[in-house]
């Protein structure tokens, strides 16, 4: 996927079914290796931005604005395709993720789980966040 | 992963940061194909049971109350491993799943897509709904 018409990215947003704040959460997955990534909030026109552009963008809920993924950390997310569920309240970006999704500088945010009964990081960081977003 | 101890599956739960409706969203994933198959909502207990018992456990906030992946349908998912996000707002499941996990009778849940500018299912049933629920 490089880029969607409007007409047809409004067609696609038509499906979704946006939460009582406008929201629907988002999954991103890494389209050839079925690693999940993470997942973040999208609205509306972050949908239509991301089908449009084919870079991915996020509604962030701490900022209270678009959020294009990679705009401070360089670590974009190039569309592959986006799917709608059956009852159309969750979506799922397959994606060809740039360096590192995570800003731990892990490669997905996926990274407590319990081993031998206690929490623990199973993944290391593959970046110092400082490089990614500086001191 | 059989079962956790109640006192390490309360270690896991202590780093989640539910929402204000007690809810967190868990992501569950083939653990051997990696294919996403669906998003629900779970609460404390919902967690605390699925960690306990190795079967994942949602809650229904249509229903209101604990969600027992396929205890109408047969459809189980067996818990393989359960994970938390860099920020504690997010859970994903490593699930072996019997048979299929969305109530529409297909594989997983992400089946309407953008194809040729059209919203289009891009799956088909493996077994008709019926069979799962009655009719």
């Amino acid at each position: 996927m490089t880029s969607i018409a409007p007409d047809a990215a409004a067609r696609l947003i038509a499906e979704i079914r946006f939460d009582a704040n406008g929201l629907v959460p988002c999954i991103a997955q890494q389209h050839d290796t079925g690693e999940v990534l993470m997942m973040a909030w999208m609205n509306a026109d972050s949908v239509a931005e991301t089908l449009t552009t084919g870079r991915v963008c996020y509604w962030s809920r701490s900022r209270n604005r678009l959020w294009r993924k990679g705009e401070t950390s360089g670590q974009q997310q190039r569309l592959i395709d986006l799917r709608v569920d059956c009852d159309g309240d969750t979506l799922l970006a397959l994606v060809d993720q740039d360096g590192v999704a995570c800003h731990t500088g892990r490669h997905n945010c996926f990274f407590h789980a319990l081993r031998d009964g206690q929490v623990t990081t199973i993944a290391d960081p593959l970046v110092d966040p400082k490089t990614l977003y500086g001191a």
